[in-house]
């Protein structure tokens, strides 16, 4: 579809020897017109107010501000990830709509629109206290997107009755997101024990051989238990994104 | 509880002193008694028919045929994966109601009881053809749970356009699996364009710093698409089963 | 066992037609009671007084007060590692029962009850004066095993004969410790010297290739000596908690 | 050679009973003679008849009789790792006293004197199948030490029921020797089960991003369980013989 | 630009209030229209008659003969790679326009129109004969994109005078390709040497720390001569591609 | 020096016109002669005005200062990168010709005969505001080398519109520099849809598995899309120089 | 203690000139005696005061005191590496005698016994300015084993001519520590030009793909010049101690 | 070539001794002119018969032979590396003068001038039987040179006393060259028990996490022993090449 072609189909519109309807068909076919799905996925997504997600390390407390009013007014609901204190406490001052979260060192919005709600429960599962912080990124993230989210923290080795104790949270959820560190065994024991797909998070926290989270990474992707998948190191939002969208499906 | 406990519980019932109701909930919240809910998913997941992969490498013909028969009569459909094609004939003339599948090396067989089917479709999108074996494994994996499956192949950097054209196979879809090799670009621009969960599988196809796949894995984990996670290098079985279970919820 | 066979059970047990001391059978072999042994090694754990450890980086001065107190309460020593002074004042100022040795950076307590000794003498062996922080928490936490403990340090290359000078302390080990950086070698020498179990813990010790500790643990993990094994980097705990249950046996 | 011995002897040489000449040639046949507790450590090695290990790989069969047969005659139990079939036969056709396991690729001959039974049991657990060559190798070894080994294999996230099944079992260990590709989380599960030492064995058993047990050993490394150590990838010897060891202390 | 507002448009086309050539421009504007400079830009690329490479390991005759065939139709130049000599012929027995290239194991076919020729020279460096298969996909590659190609082969260390000898040769360059292995000093030498772009190519020969290519690839990437740049290792295609395509600037 | 040039040296040593001590002391002048070509090349960079770069990281202000002097005073343009504000006030009291651009840390100065003009555009593309300081130290050093430059900025999956909308822009490009860490794959989409060399420049931004800008690198080496080659992470001095080059080419 | 003096000693308690016990105390002191040759080798290090080098970094002045005094008393002299000037201060004020070299971080001190001179030249050359803390830390460990040091600085690509206009200096020497880090590649061009021993020393300087000075150490490593080898990044004591260790031979 | 000879060359044509175009010659023979002492120092080797060494892998028989004869011709003494027998004897029917080394795969001949000797001897040190084909390569490529070499194999952890029962020839050494795989323990043993410079080598020999040669390479790296250095893993030429330079200094 060159120029010409292009304009040889709207002097056709323009002669009456092509209806209206016709040539958006044809149109519609093009290359390029051929992404249209994409754009309208996109305002689903923008219909819906899902989060979009700003990585606050690294900008200023102007560049946060004027972000999140810019997606805010298309009608997202605002996230932004790794923003200490004292960066949140100015950007609070300029705009103080946005909730800061110490937990999670995040800042957020709602959309004006509230979301819709999901079908189940997104039970976001940490194995240490030191994966709170990335466990609740998750938690803030599923919320803003409309999901109901139950949690189940500090499930070590020697917490696996917290799991059992947990059971009937657990038997309502649509998705999980298992958040660990050092080994990062605990998602492959929450899929062995589940049927609902498993978003596994390796988190940086460990020493020694665990290398920043290179060690929980591999052992969530090389887990046995089919239902699982896995996110970056500390991606705490891809983990409640995902089973997010999982809780809004059908 | 130790064994006294228990028996002490036992004696009280014994001596009508506690109703077996109230004992049997005492017993429900013992430690262990806990992952209750565990062994019911687990006998969900035989009843609905879900495969139970076999990895085929390095198991005798005697092995995959036993292995096969006992999940088979439990009431699973089989999956066995990575089984060349001679192999797969001794197993056939002992076993012939296994189905083998050249294209994924794969042996297959339904289960018993038809699979409840999915709520959409599993769309299996390839980058190149010699990703093909690994998304034929996810595909035959999602068929087997009961799913129906599309299949977008060749999809690299030249091929955008195929995308394009498969737009209504693709808004249909109620799960992704992305299969690529290389830099694993694929699965984000994937992601970039739909709104259900795309699940990544990078495989070991490349040369030089692919490094057996870890560029196209490491590619598909620091995505900044969100709705996106990724299960092993070359697990095409990890990829459908994760997408069929999506498709299977609600 | 679903809940129903387990209320027949008990009804069973209710209107005498069971036992209880035969239900108490029946029920010790179903699942997950079958993982009866565990809780009791757990018990027979806090019973001996073992520690249990807290890592206590990353954690707040009441987080650890918290979790000490608890643990001491089941019976438990108490081992919190990682614990700089600023911060194990603070902690100390609220529990000062806690002792600091900040020598390891470590907080301890010893059970209510004495801890069983041990069979003989646990060696802790260090390479150079940098590993004496991982060295002393080996010790700490076999001391608090109930184990005896001898130390023999600063046995690098050039330092071999205070290996020979300590034949005699070395003779009565019933485990040793090997502490290690740079190459990693010292635990290699050791273990084809003697003929008990050598623990052997890398530490972070070095510089340009030592990559944090993994050179030395390489170097650990192929050594042709039988009777060496290893755990993660700089985890002195993990060495002396192995090394005091070696100890303990028999 | 001890402080008593060396001065035993200068007396025989100040006495005239010992030529200094016959004195020099003693002290210079005593190679280990500064480092004293070694070289009577090695010699109770061999009167034990702990087995030594030749890594069969690389060989000729000519260099593994000769080898075999010098151990041998020392009193030492004969192993030899990683002999194929063919290889085997032909040092079989030559020292018909060996015997050959296919199970584990091994060769290997017990030592003239029986050797000293172990205080307990040596328990090797396997995940899989295909970790089931390892496994034996750990077996063998212990046996040759002379310690009683019961195994509990195939024991995945689908089949810890087996671990259960086998609590008497597990309950008189007085080692574990727990082997496992892929993820590498077995050991973990059982050192949160038990309170005797967990030799963990990491096998190359896997694909894509096990990294040929890479995934593995970091896995059994960054376990938060205490009580565990590793051994090098795929050494089942080492790990048969740090149990075996454990075994007969005390 | 949603289905509404482009039938808007084309309605007011065919109303007459808009002219097709203002709605052209409109159109042009849209979101996807927007990338059809990418579209012309391909289409530029074909009646250039630039080859497109095809990956030939891993595919069958068939599929090569099949693309090989659609491409050329296309108006392209055809390039297939790493295909050995046994499959060569399977495909030159039924497309024997395409010429086979043992010493760079490629199968080419010029574009029906002959190829524009470039500005300069492409001037092709490799470090050691085993280097030469890579050099010489990049000679033949620039080659079928219409550009002179001058090759000066083996220069190490100790052929360096081998340079200075072809400085009329290298005055002429206008882009290099610099091929090498082991340390990959070379591309530095020549980019400290030449005022033209240099494309290095690292190459997988070596041993031992060589890591398949990786050690010539980090030592490129560290270059501290400007100029430089690299593509990924044995990377011929990419490296004479790039040298052409520099080559037919201006 | 050619073989002309020495032997009508040799020539008047022989005439007697040029003494032989003369003859030897221009002789040792030429540190190149045998390459001749080299040294001359150099001269035709320090009349162009192309910029040295000076890496000014672990330098101190006085060696700046000196080296930018030295500089210079050859004629070349002046470039410093990894300079604080702090210390570039330092250089700039006590040399103040240069310049500071805190967008990318750099302190520069012309040289002193204008820059030759480009003949094209040099067009830098970034993907995300992290990313800005690399690209500005590009956007820098293709100025000083006297090219036009056209900046993309913020272009990741959600903002491939910016590339569209900025069509006319890159049709005018002679060479782009693409700068993206993350997955880093915005070079391969600009690659796939451009005629012209793209120069990638992977950056250190990013969390978990991007490993300080290798999964970027390693993404930007396996694309598949042709035209397209690397330069060091971070290293914007070197995308701008090779795109400078490439764009005075002809 | 050779042959010779063990034999002489043993015959003087056979003539009863030496007691049996003091005899015993004679050899006790002897560390190494049944290694004899390694004593001896001790011995003569001593005598020649060779320095022993104290890595300073993560000691205290106290300990840096004790240990300097300790081994000059026992005639060696002295090397602290890794001294930061508020450190060496706190030295110095103790321990006088010291000298602080700041240029390379390290205290000295010659041995009482003025060392014996070298044979040749130890030649020390560097790549780069940020090179230099390591190239002076090689010379000054030279010096102080009583070897005369020439030094050829800031010789990268761009300045081989350096080298050249040093070879009256490179010609004398009788072995050369070259310094480099980014890709290393400088004592590859050094080993081909010399036929003396080059110990390449790579420094952690560079950025990006440098990886704290891993892609040097393999540049170095897989150099295809003979006479070269390579101790740890940043390890000036060890290639200047090498080469001085050569130039005292003969 | 030095300024002297420089000079008498000029006054020779100044003379009208030597024609212009004899000189021209004689100075285009002279590859590095202008660097002087390194041509000056490439004839001493060549006048020495320092072997040359061809990297046999990967080049034909008749590249092989043609190589070989070359260098021959030029009084090199000829060393090809990497020869299997197959290989090897084809190259022997052409070029009967070279001998074939079974157990290191090399080719060679002596330089046609008998090689100058060495001044003392060059020990070759090998930890076990797998690494003999490297530590033959070094013994043939020191020889070769003229040196006198010993050897001291199977000195691993449990055979130490071969060391010391080899005192006497240990203590005759100029230069050590220690062969060792696994963890690559044995060069810091000896090099911590002499005192004359220790060239180590890393081989592939080991499984698991040897990884090819790293952990020896990097135990090798992190020595804290001083005056070692090493080479590229299985690089016996290496160590042997280096060995031989120092043994024939002075």
């Amino acid at each position: 579809m060159n120029s010409d072609s292009l304009k040889q189909l709207l002097e056709q519109v323009a002669a009456g020897s092509l209806e209206p309807e016709q040539a958006m068909q044809r149109l519609k076919k093009l290359p390029y017109e051929d992404l249209g799905f994409a754009r309208v996925d996109h305002h689903r997504v923008l219909r819906r107010g899902f989060p979009e997600v700003i990585f606050g390390q690294g900008k200023t407390p102007e560049q946060i501000t004027a972000i999140s009013r810019a997606l805010h007014a298309q009608g997202a609901a605002v996230l932004v990830t790794r923003v200490d204190r004292a960066k949140a406490e100015t950007v609070l001052s300029e705009y103080p709509e946005l909730a800061y979260h110490p937990d999670c060192a995040c800042l957020s919005q709602l959309a004006a629109e509230p979301p819709r709600p999901g079908k189940g429960t997104v039970v976001v599962i940490a194995a240490g206290t030191s994966d709170l912080p990335v466990a609740q990124e998750a938690v803030l993230t599923a919320e803003l997107m409309g999901s109901k989210v139950e949690t189940v923290y500090d499930v070590g080795v020697s917490g696996l009755h917290r799991l059992a104790s947990a059971a009937e949270v657990l038997m309502q959820a649509s998705a999980y997101v298992v958040v660990a560190g050092m080994e990062g065994a605990l998602p492959s024991v929450v899929a062995g024990l589940v049927d609902k797909p498993v978003v596994a998070v390796p988190t940086s926290v460990g020493y020694g051989t665990s290398f920043g989270g290179l060690a929980a990474l591999l052992g969530m992707l090389n887990s046995c238990a089919p239902g699982l998948s896995v996110v970056n190191i500390d991606n705490g939002f891809g983990g409640g994104y995902l089973a997010g969208l999982i809780d809004h499906l059908g």
